[in-house]
């Protein structure tokens, strides 16, 4: 039912159940000691400010979401730990009766969420999940790490992708990844977001995306000359050849590369290419590509590493490079220039003792992190030729009825003229149960390049995000009474 | 036998011998095939920068490391999909006979290793394998992915650490961590650089690492009022009370806050602070202390939390906040200002055919980039005092006796007068068994804290690191000779 994910298979035994802060716990035994646990709540996760100074992120990590969710469980090694922690008087922190309502809670939400590969905006919930207080909150944080971190990743490759200009790109970062399941849940939404492949051989596993890779310097160092090295890689691996050639001189490699690359040729084996890892990559390529050009070899691939990101990428193509490929390694697979998306979780609405709905805000000195009240839909609408006008974000308890009108959060109404609206957020599971029919890792991928392909078209710094009119005003009314409360 | 580690139940099932690149595959399959797989090699895995524009690191990862190694194994799943894999002409990647070699190898390798927890500094080896080249290069990766992560947060833990001048430290980044192993990790080398808890409880059960929480904002949001909210929380959590002061107006929270801590005084329960989390921490926490102490409050603590780091900690201690515990998340969790750390893994020696050692160096146009060949062995000096004076990477192929006289990196001899020479590798593995006991992670992060008092009194910027003579003038006839050829 989950195709692409494997967080199902984490910590062999352990339930995931506690992969989270202490605090749900802590609060969940007080909403179950106060009689709350099972008052309904609408919470809503999503990011308030667009990674890497840009305007968009690529949402990613919700089949890792919906794998955790549909394995929520407090299994006995679980509750046999919790039974251990000790409060400030030495006595335990969770009562036997609270840790048995938990081992034996069953998940029953209702979560709604806007698909992997979708081009999503600040504001906008990725995520809406709707059930019980107790079930809603103790799962938080692991819906926090998984989306966060899948959403960071898909949208840092998507825009080296862009700055590759329709080159192929290859995730390379495992070794310097955040961990183990740093690497593989970031080849995971790299390749969602545009990479074609990636040399976590674990995560080609996992989860059947191709993987690359042929020889580092080491290979050649153990020969005792680099022609001689290639040669020895050719015959081991006639079918994988990309020679490394800047271990010692790159000039002398491509030579080398040439003349094992013919005598390839000569026994019917197609060789790839060369790669650079070293050096000034524009003058290096642009040699490189004359003399295999020279030598017959235009077909051969250029791949490039060492260091890149989506800055020096655009460099490299401005200052015409001749590089085919791009392997992308620490920069990618970290997020190196923002190592985290700062995605939040917030209450957005509580059923009170009667069973009528408040709404919530969670007020703040900046406006902007004040947080929306309702249980949110996003209405995306579309131009009648396809291109997205808009995304306005509506509160399901008021109506479901499309607007034309979206005013921004920052108070300047934009009208839409005309177009059909789509909901985004789509039901994932209902009463706990999985609903959503998960597309394959390529189904969303390749929906992930359609999307980046129709907001290309887009100047998103003004592409309209806001809430309809009446929950606008919903909002406005509930920070005024907090003001006078 | 590895008590503080995780990582042989990441991935149910699956054996985590992929969790590597692919180049590692196809050139094991090169070596096997030319005969080269079971010469003997020397690999080294260092880092040639302290992270942080600091001076040291603190070597963390290794139990994770020693856990991959011992259940390191190709199994019939992990063959099976390599048996997928196609190459330029669409035939296997690997070969029937060379996936039976794999699926029968037994890992032999002799590792040495510095204990988790020691200051180490560029260039020093932190592991040195030893054994037939093929299983060398194949481990490459997941040392590098679980050595490289661990030590850079340890890293960065103790320099958080530092900065609160012996305050507690706790770590909450689990919600923006680099995935759930980003997390878990991350949480297990805070607590090892110094950290005196975290929030996330499955590394708590993973490590039985103390963990710390009580409530967050949506708590005080699901009742009507502020102080009603602490007293619900109050009358559940008796004896885990730590109140978030900030949801609605700071001043009000703390007295909220006064008037609940005073009647669990009452109850006989002991409150144990407040939080803080937004606003000008430094006038807010003064006013805090202050108001809590004309209550007869003054042993309750304050808690920081807000996007805290190194700096700002420290800048907050210089304007002399009435902060007691700090709550850092996001920038200790994934190391924000620094996401990765630069730790390379490189062949040093390798036996010719007639089993015979070579000497290995990778050129680079930067010297410093430039390997260090042999069977290295790190030497650190101490003064009878127990002051470190130095360290020295010597070749245990040539000698073993301690030397007194460093030679730095930079070619700048330096002195050594007197003092014992301890060796910093330790046997971890030998033939592939492992032969050391690991300390509990108590016992680790005792030491690494004794291990930052040590250090904490030498100007880390002069501290001599170097080679010996004979390492010295050996890599320089290589460079040499490999100029030459």
């Amino acid at each position: 039912m989950i195709p692409s994910s494997h967080l199902s298979k984490l910590y062999q035994g352990q339930k995931l159940s506690l992969l989270t802060d202490l605090y749900q716990l802590t609060m969940a035994q007080g909403y179950w000691k106060n009689g709350m646990a099972d008052r309904e709540a609408v919470f809503h996760l999503y990011f308030r400010k667009a990674p890497f100074g840009g305007h968009y992120a690529l949402a990613c990590g919700l089949a890792l979401a919906a794998d955790f969710l549909q394995q929520f469980h407090f299994g006995v090694n679980e509750i046999q730990y919790l039974g251990t922690l000790r409060g400030s008087d030495g006595k335990a922190l969770f009562s036997e009766s609270f840790l048995n309502f938990l081992q034996r809670m069953e998940f029953t939400c209702d979560i709604d969420a806007i698909p992997e590969g979708t081009v999503v905006f600040p504001n906008t919930p990725l995520i809406r999940v709707r059930g019980p207080l107790v079930q809603a909150q103790l799962i938080e944080t692991a819906l926090l790490t998984l989306v966060n971190f899948s959403t960071l990743i898909a949208t840092k490759a998507s825009r080296v992708v862009r700055a590759a200009q329709g080159d192929a790109v290859l995730e390379f970062g495992l070794r310097r990844a955040q961990g183990a399941d740093g690497g593989v849940s970031a080849s995971r939404a790299a390749y969602i977001g545009g990479c074609t492949g990636t040399s976590n051989v674990l995560a080609g596993l996992l989860f059947r995306i191709p993987v690359k890779g042929t020889h580092a310097h080491s290979w050649v160092m153990c020969y005792d000359s680099e022609l001689e090295s290639f040669e020895a890689y050719a015959n081991a691996m006639p079918n994988n050849c990309i020679f490394l050639v800047d271990t010692y001189d790159t000039e002398q490699g491509v030579r080398h590369a040439i003349k094992v690359s013919r005598q390839l040729l000569e026994k019917g084996y197609q060789p790839l290419g060369i790669r650079l890892d070293s050096g000034d990559l524009t003058a290096l390529s642009k040699l490189a590509r004359e003399l295999l050009d020279e030598a017959g070899l235009a077909d051969l691939a250029i791949v490039a590493s060492n260091d890149l990101n989506e800055h020096r990428i655009a460099a490299l193509k401005e200052s015409g490079a001749e590089i085919s490929v791009w392997g992308v390694g620490t920069q990618l697979a970290t997020a190196y220039d923002q190592a985290a998306l700062g995605g939040v979780y917030k209450l957005a609405a509580l059923k009170d003792r009667d069973g009528q709905w408040q709404d919530k805000v969670k007020l703040s000195e900046d406006a902007i992190k004040t947080s929306i009240p309702g249980l949110q839909q996003v209405q995306r609408y579309f131009h009648e030729s396809g291109q997205p006008l808009g995304d306005q974000i509506i509160d399901e308890k008021i109506t479901n009825t499309p607007h034309q009108i979206i005013p921004t959060l920052t108070d300047q109404r934009q009208h839409i003229n005309g177009g059909q609206a789509e909901n985004l957020l789509q039901a994932i599971f209902r009463s706990g149960k999985l609903v959503y029919n998960f597309p394959s890792i390529y189904d969303i991928r390749a929906f992930s390049i359609r999307q980046q392909a129709l907001f290309q078209q887009i100047e998103l710094a003004n592409y309209p995000v806001g809430l309809s009119p009446e929950l606008d005003q919903r909002r406005k009314m509930l920070i005024k009474q907090h003001a006078h409360a």
